[in-house]
């Protein structure tokens, strides 16, 4: 393996808070941004699900996007799909004027796409912008899964393909990306509860949700990198993926939302169609909070 | 059943046509509609899932919903879809000022609804205008189907719940949508070779795709209003059906653009990421086209 | 279409009654069939998926084939699918040599088939008797759809190809096969809530669980060779749908059990793993059943 | 974690070689005996899906289930199931008797179970016998998962509940059945790619067809014992990964057989419906055995 990829990553798929008024909530994020260099996380990725980026107007995804570069040294990973590609471009051009490192873009969604599809989109998205690129897998929201071979084929012919965020929870997809003969990009988990076993295949690491929250994930990457193996497992089996499991009972991503409110004291707002969590869930996800806190 | 539902509905669910600089290309939109007047349709529906909404600007939306509206008497039913309820709002209340008659909206796609998320999206988008919706179910490409029961539920407590497309394919669900008890508003099958079947349980009729190219949908909605229902199934079975297979032998809605293009004459653009249907689809759409004129 | 085709069947999928000490009730069989004469179903399938026939050992499964040959004079379609091949095949020599009229025969299962698997299957299967057989198309059991291009190749190939049974519930799928051009092979429907639709696109009738219990399903058949469209519709719509989701409110096939079991006074058994329906379920069957009798 | 839990497992679930005369090819077996005590797997599992235990009758399930017993003083994990639960018994107790060291059973197929049916056909199982059971989850061949607390009941309230073997390539499940709290049983991974990530999560071992052919997983398995992650690692991605490919590229399970013929130097035989693989799956698997023999 190519030693410049020993060092693993783990970065926030930041959540978009909001007030109660259903605007952004720019005092929060100062807030997160803060509490994410404490937590040592490697990187800040707005924009992405969790940060519900459908949800957004194109000038509050600018605004997204400036407040974060500005906010921090971090590295910025800035989503920046949408279902309309010359949005996406602008969006990509918008980022690297503002100084982000990376654009994260998924394929087409809601007409979904076949290769051809993904592979004229992507094309055209990458060669607009000379900002470094991370392909971004998620095919529950997308509806299909970006092909192996293509992304081989783009990281050959594109200078700027640096990785891939894989959100599939598919691990034999996960491991086939690894297994890619001379790989020059990045691979990482987008799920929190398959950190361990993708660091333990050779994956760069994660971008995970629960450190909007928590730096219990970067323990694990921290550990992993120790070769503290027992350490790394027990942090995953028995804290992450009990605390994921509880943020995932209410739907996606409310519980998230639900618990970094609580974690600042806040009472944040829930744009339509999010529902705050109910009651069961909530206090699933209080006791969570509990146990993470008595971890520390 | 309500005797007022008895008259069939056949909408054309307009493409997008596109020059080759990738522009809107209304001339073509001119003779899509004058060519729907001649096939007497019912109606017709821009920006639907054929005509690639996703894919379009807010500006063009705008501009495609005020050119339709503009050019025809037929009623216009007008795609308002979007994955931020605010743009969605925005696009009723705006087809609602332009004369449209109706406004046709998913649920919320990319992150997916549950029923709660639904329930709340499309509470505020009904609340939101008084222009008469339709609601459109497409689980392939918004990832969740809108449950009867919450159907039934908006239709008792929102005036303005005209109807519903069911573009899912599932005939099981189709019927279960009439079997609701005293149903106020229309049923309409979103999938062309699902026609007859449809008409048979119950249903209103039709948005049919093939009718952007041929009349022969309009012709076994007529065939059924007569009760020749011989006559319509052989139309169904051995006509719309191979016809429906050769438009689709490409990826939606690529097959729809390139028969539109050949039977108007003209060489039009596909906008990224559609594709050119490649030579084995295009020539089955065009012994399609063939047969269709045959018929006439 | 062939002419022949035009005489619709309507077919019982008939339950295997079991005592309560889980041994197969012929006198329940016996009243069952006595009661199919009477509703005027065309033919009787014994050993279907309503039938239970993986839970049945093979000397019960020919006692079974043995016991309705010689209980009617109806046709007998046997259900002789297995596992293994060569049971299959034992199975159909034996339904062929007690008298009966067609056996009835799924893919693989368990171990999914792929196409080559599918055709080796067949072949080996048709070609081992000459009994005519009835392909059944069940991909929620079976784990793989019989391609319709197979169907035709066997039809061509094989003279005792005469028909499908196809409970898939895909109508998009169903109305392919009656597009086949020199059909010569009947095409039945496996769901009761899609009789109707099917009959509209010339499928030959239907294997309907619900015949167990009520001419209903019969009567849907006679409407619709009468062109009594809007009769056969209500008796679709209304009455047949809710019966069979009262049926299906407990998890397959214990609801056609339970209805059955009550329909005769009869306290029935359940084989391992079936569960008797639970009260809720229970109380809607009882009353679909009050609904069947207060309609006839 | 409890610590009897350390030592792993490296199993075999084995092939069932036939003869070209469709017979089951009892040298062959003794072959692969001989062979697995050399590659020091940890136990022999026959009778599984590799062993296509469906399409065996039951006399042929007994005489294999013997042959391995008399042959081998491995401990000896025999498939029991069957579509009949009274079937599965039998096969559970004639394993027992003949000195079996456990019994794997799937929950019932075919007929898709739900939470009360699979709980009610465990139950039966378990109670039925006295020897130590896996259980076996494989969905994508009896259609439905067994739920993580269903095993954590019948572990709480049966004696005879070892282990679960999990074939559904789902590393979320996985990790659930490692985090329920005082586990007892054993959790073993179905699918060799998933080896490594299993072993990092804390899993017990694995199943693993590959060992049929070599001992490359067994070598995984050591590694792992030994805290050598990166040579484990690149023994999983860069080896058993590509194999499993190549294994796969013929459709299941007969890639393994062919494998397992070729490596004995053997033409075996090929039960319906499994196919021989085709010439380009052939080659890629012909390859595979070079790289596995080059590596060793």
């Amino acid at each position: 393996m190519n030693p410049c990829l020993k060092v693993k990553e783990l970065i926030t798929p930041c959540v978009t808070p909001f007030t109660n008024l259903d605007e952004i909530d720019y005092a929060a994020i100062s807030v997160l941004i803060e509490r994410l260099v404490r937590f040592k996380v490697t990187g800040i990725f707005p924009l992405g699900s969790t940060g519900v980026f459908p949800w957004l107007s194109l000038d509050e995804k600018k605004s997204v996007i400036t407040y974060f570069r500005n906010s921090s040294d971090l590295k910025i990973y800035a989503g920046v799909s949408s279902t309309d590609v010359r949005e996406t471009v602008d969006l990509a051009k918008f980022a690297k004027a503002a100084g982000c490192d990376f654009a994260v873009v998924t394929p087409p969604y809601y007409i979904t796409a076949g290769n051809a599809e993904m592979k004229s989109y992507f094309e055209e998205v990458l060669s607009s912008c000379d900002i470094d690129f991370f392909l971004y897998n998620i095919p529950q929201f997308t509806g299909s899964v970006i092909p192996v071979d293509l992304i081989e084929y783009l990281s050959g012919e594109y200078s700027n393909v640096s990785g891939i965020k894989d959100s599939s929870g598919d691990m034999r997809y996960f491991s086939r990306l690894l297994t890619t003969g001379k790989r020059k990009f990045k691979v990482l988990q987008g799920q929190d509860d398959l950190l361990l076993p993708s660091l333990s295949l050779g994956g760069d690491g994660g971008i995970c949700g629960i450190s909007n929250i928590s730096s219990i994930v970067v323990r694990i990457k921290e550990e992993y990198e120790r070769q503290e193996m027992d350490s790394a497992r027990k942090l995953q089996v028995d804290l992450v993926n009990p605390v994921m499991d509880a943020l995932n009972s209410s739907r996606f991503p409310s519980g998230y939302y639900y618990g970094f409110y609580a974690s600042i004291g806040n009472n944040g707002g829930y744009r339509t169609p999010m529902q705050k969590p109910d009651s069961a869930s909530s206090s699933r996800i209080d006791d969570a909070l509990k146990m993470l806190n008595e971890y520390r």
